[in-house]
């Protein structure tokens, strides 16, 4: 497949979630126009945010896996496994934004910043926590649709892992804890990358020699996708989309800020300690003067040089376990633009 | 069966679901050492509001529906199913009382109220819905290890359906919606009671007819289980706790109060209104002029009558359907139990 091929395969992919999610969600408004009509709005602040976009990465995910591991299954259908996974998705962003006092997602408002046009500020958060539990319950709902025949009890273990990962994930996260690599295995490496791969894969009939590569494939790629990720918000994103990096003026510990408390020495060091110890808005100048420690270090290039390492591993997994040849090139490009971040 | 017998029954049932959610949760905190031990605190709130009591009413349910249609098949177990529920009911008590801004629930702390010992208030806050949602997860994983064999769609259709119901419930009481009867038939008639014996129903393979006979049963209890719960708001529970009714001085609108803002004229509406519409601790002789006006409209006498009516609704319905003569008469006694609240 060549490059633009597999563009037009995401293309494709993106629309028929885009369509499965809108055809459930006005399915939803009518249920609760019978249950509960005067409960509309909490179905409508989970479609605002679900339709508003998003990169249906995880539905990817999935579909690639699934081409990877069953192109003998032509019949075997993954849009509701993807549209789940877009409406858990949905849960797990109104509640962190909520968490993170977030009010802007996805170009427009959070969940429970829409509620406060309607409802005072304690009854807006609420809504939306019920509006997020609401969605979980909508995301088990098109998991238990999903064609998993034989494998139903497989998938469904998978669906509970995922949940289980991400919720310890983010309390790592709320609570800063220090062990970030931890934090990001749980809530990219298995979330992200690992779950819907898995998902994909059990959905196919895959073997398990062929679960274990995907695996192989995965972790390193959830790792990579992260460090890209902590570049950009480290050293901004010059290249792609001109982004400047706001994670140390936030005082947010990435994995290279964690990376620099650790190997800084002298006054870099403690220009670190006082910024990050700081409130309010941190000096531009002490803000630059970290960041080119950091450059100095070595710790931008080795993260690059890392990036490069986790990316060719996770290629070379995909060799020698009989994946269908148009799959894998899929899932390599996927990989490339994971570890670029410009998925 | 002698009401002995069936206390008996009752007391099984309960020590059976208390170590059944202590294994359970045990096993919770071994796979949390595993996967991410600083989040133990997470397990840690779960645990301690799920095994700190609760009456296991939605098991006691559960069993007894079972037992009711499948005196025949002896070796099916509902622990699991009633641990499931348990588990669900303590994902939603962690959230809700968040939202009622309760900090006490069954005799200790509410969840989010324990987290304050060691974090600021909105990272307690914050790391209690997280707790709810990992709860969440916990139990769709016992609903999945139920022995549901041949009707497990079933059976997870029901588990996403109260969930749906009980969502829609708690919007309705969140935003104070006049349609009270629709509330409560959600977060009561469908969560606590009709949910409950669909599932025991369900896990014995009922016929439809019994299903029905189940849901004619249980559709009048919710209602009179609320409304003696009302009953007691408003007008004390003298007889079993000596409780006095503080729903008004709460300015709680429940059934009955909504009623009296109907029926209620002169003086007593306009003394109702004034009392709903007030802020801080209201004037204790508002609230008796307002109570005694409820009990000369007739409105005490009247529910009274209501729920004996219902109470005879119920219990008619399990006549003629081939139920278990052990288990009609658990049936009953539950009826009888939620009608007066004693249970």
């Amino acid at each position: 497949m060549t490059n633009d091929e597999v563009k037009a395969w995401m293309k494709e992919v993106r629309e028929r979630i885009d369509h499965a999610l809108e055809t459930y969600l006005d399915e939803k408004l009518l249920e609760a126009r019978q249950i509960s009509p005067s409960s509309l709005e909490l179905v409508e602040g989970i479609r605002s945010l679900t339709l508003r976009g998003g990169k249906r990465l995880r539905p990817i995910v999935v579909e690639a896996a699934l081409r990877a591991v069953a192109p003998e299954r032509p019949g075997v259908d993954a849009t509701t496994v993807g549209a789940s996974l877009e409406v858990l998705q949905s849960y797990l962003l109104i509640h962190d934004d909520w968490m993170d006092q977030d009010d802007e997602r996805r170009g427009g408002p959070a969940v429970h910043a829409m509620y406060r046009s309607d409802h005072g500020d304690h009854e807006a958060n609420a809504l939306a926590i019920l509006a997020g539990d609401l969605a979980s319950a909508y995301a088990l709902e098109l998991m238990l649709r999903a064609p998993f025949g034989e494998e139903r009890d497989e998938a469904m273990q998978l669906f509970v892992r995922i949940q289980k990962e991400v919720f310890y994930g983010q309390h790592l996260d709320l609570t800063q804890d220090p062990d970030v690599a931890r934090m990001h295995d749980l809530k990219t490496g298995s979330y992200t990358v690992r779950g819907p791969l898995l998902l994909g894969a059990t959905l196919g009939g895959a073997s398990d020699e062929q679960k274990e590569a995907l695996i192989a494939y995965g972790t390193p790629l959830g790792e990579a996708f992260q460090l890209a990720d902590d570049m950009i918000g480290t050293f901004g994103d010059a290249e792609h989309t001109g982004k400047p990096g706001d994670d140390l003026v936030h005082r947010k510990r990435n994995g290279l800020v964690a990376l620099a408390e650790q190997r800084l020495e002298g006054e870099a060091r403690a220009e670190l300690a006082t910024l990050m110890r700081s409130r309010g808005t941190p000096d531009p100048e002490r803000v630059a003067k970290v960041t080119q420690a950091m450059i100095d270090e070595g710790i931008k290039s080795e993260v690059e040089a890392r990036v490069k390492t986790l990316l060719a591993e996770s290629e070379a997994a995909l060799d020698g376990v009989g994946f269908d040849p148009g799959g894998t090139e899929i899932l390599r490009f996927v990989a490339r633009k994971l570890a670029l971040r410009t998925i």
